[in-house]
């Protein structure tokens, strides 16, 4: 279906627009200013692109709920994106997104399509006490104190991403030991945020390992993210919480909250933990 | 590769088995005995079957992380299984499991697996209090006492399912408002639990909307499921917990504990919240 953005130009919508392309699937140009560090692209700007791909072959607007295999990382540059549809009713439709660069597949998608609304929710987790944003510390400015070895990601300039003092202790050298990371965001040149947004906030702060002293690479093997609402203008309270580490893997969990306190996306993923 | 239960015969083994089908996949016979009511097979036992056939093809003996996509219910009977592997390495592999019935494609399941073990996890949850087994309530036993129009499902008798006393008053017309469920789960035959057997008791329990007095029909959209552990021989503890009701959507998560308190599972999923 048409887009419900309307493709201002902004960063984000140019970094994840998709064609069709010759073959009845999509053509994107993965943006290397999208990166975590050493060239590996950020999980969910490349789930926001495969979520635009199932979106477009859908009769519903917005991401439900997205499930997304991490095969390995693709490379910045042209891909692709198969979309291979499911069935599809009047209340949500089901497709299967393969993302591949010239290695092969890099990213599977289980899609599920219908279309959100701003209501507000029957029942949520309330929005946690946070600093307010001009209290916060912004991860873009503090970046030249990161640790040694540390490379600057560009996603930290393209996602305006403010940390709350609370559980901003590692990035001046004091990590709280407590893998939790709470953070407002909002994209660097204002554009609002959106379901498909909510989706590249879903994977958007750092490993919670960092808040934890670790500081090591930690690839993401299975990432699903639920939204819930379209999101109210402004900025969005991502808190990432990490459960068990265990055996060489680790969980993370993600609550989002729009401006006015609405739950409006959530995500879990397994990922390897770092050494 | 070779499973790593012993397929001893257990009423779980045989009705998750597959073998290999003529045109390189799997198939298997659904067993109607794992119903939920109205002949709708429980999403965890489908689940199952389709990580049995993704650890077939895997060089890894487990299922660490599980992303399902319930497209329609499948009828019990034969049923197809396709694997499409994807990369695999020392650490993990992946691969796509489809699971077809005469009707089509009922299940997609992205399947990471891997090889866990028994060792202790560096950090976790911590297990709830919950009273002792003896002191919960079956409920098999209480299922005559099920509000009206609630079929008894089959699944009741094939895991024994106690629930807490502080979390099972819906069962006796007493819905504490509370979308909370907590009960100790093992199967009825005493089978002991593995990571295939933790997959099915990651979506074993009853709506938890069922607990806030909502009695409706809740089907699962997308289900991820991540096994932590090999579990420890006896109980497992299973809390599920609703999240947010929103737009005619709820979430559901599930955590389980091995008999010795080592979390060993977690399960998120998105359902249609009951009218």
């Amino acid at each position: 279906m048409p887009q419900d953005d309307d493709q201002t130009g902004s960063a984000f919508d140019v970094a994840t627009a998709v064609r069709r392309g010759p073959d009845g699937g999509f053509v994107t140009d993965l943006d290397p200013g999208w990166d975590v560090g050493g060239g590996v692209l950020n999980g969910g700007y490349l789930l926001a692109v495969a979520a635009r791909a199932a979106v477009a072959d859908s009769p519903h607007a917005h991401p439900v709920a997205l499930s997304a295999g991490y095969l390995r990382a693709p490379a910045a540059g042209p891909a692709t994106l198969s979309v291979v549809p499911g069935p599809a009713g009047r209340t949500l439709a089901h497709s299967l997104v393969t993302l591949s660069d010239d290695g092969g597949p890099a990213l599977t998608v289980q899609a599920t399509t219908a279309t959100l609304t701003d209501a507000a929710p029957e029942r949520q987790l309330p929005m946690p006490d946070a600093a307010p944003v001009e209290e916060c510390v912004s991860l873009a400015g503090t970046a030249h104190l990161a640790p040694p070895g540390l490379s600057v990601p560009g996603l930290v300039h393209r996602v305006d991403t403010r940390l709350d003092p609370a559980t901003a202790g590692w990035a001046v050298g004091a990590p709280s030991g407590k893998p939790l990371l709470r953070a407002w965001v909002r994209f660097a040149d204002d554009r609002e945020p959106d379901p498909l947004a909510l989706v590249t906030f879903a994977d958007v702060l750092p490993p919670t390992s960092f808040a934890a002293g670790r500081f090591g690479w930690s690839p993401t093997v299975q990432l699903q993210v639920l939204v819930r609402a379209v999101p109210a203008p402004g900025w969005c309270l991502v808190e990432a919480r990490g459960g068990t580490l265990a055996g060489g893997w680790h969980d993370e969990d993600y609550t989002i909250w729009d401006s006015i306190g609405r739950l409006v996306a959530q995500s879990r993923q397994l990922a390897r933990a770092p050494r």
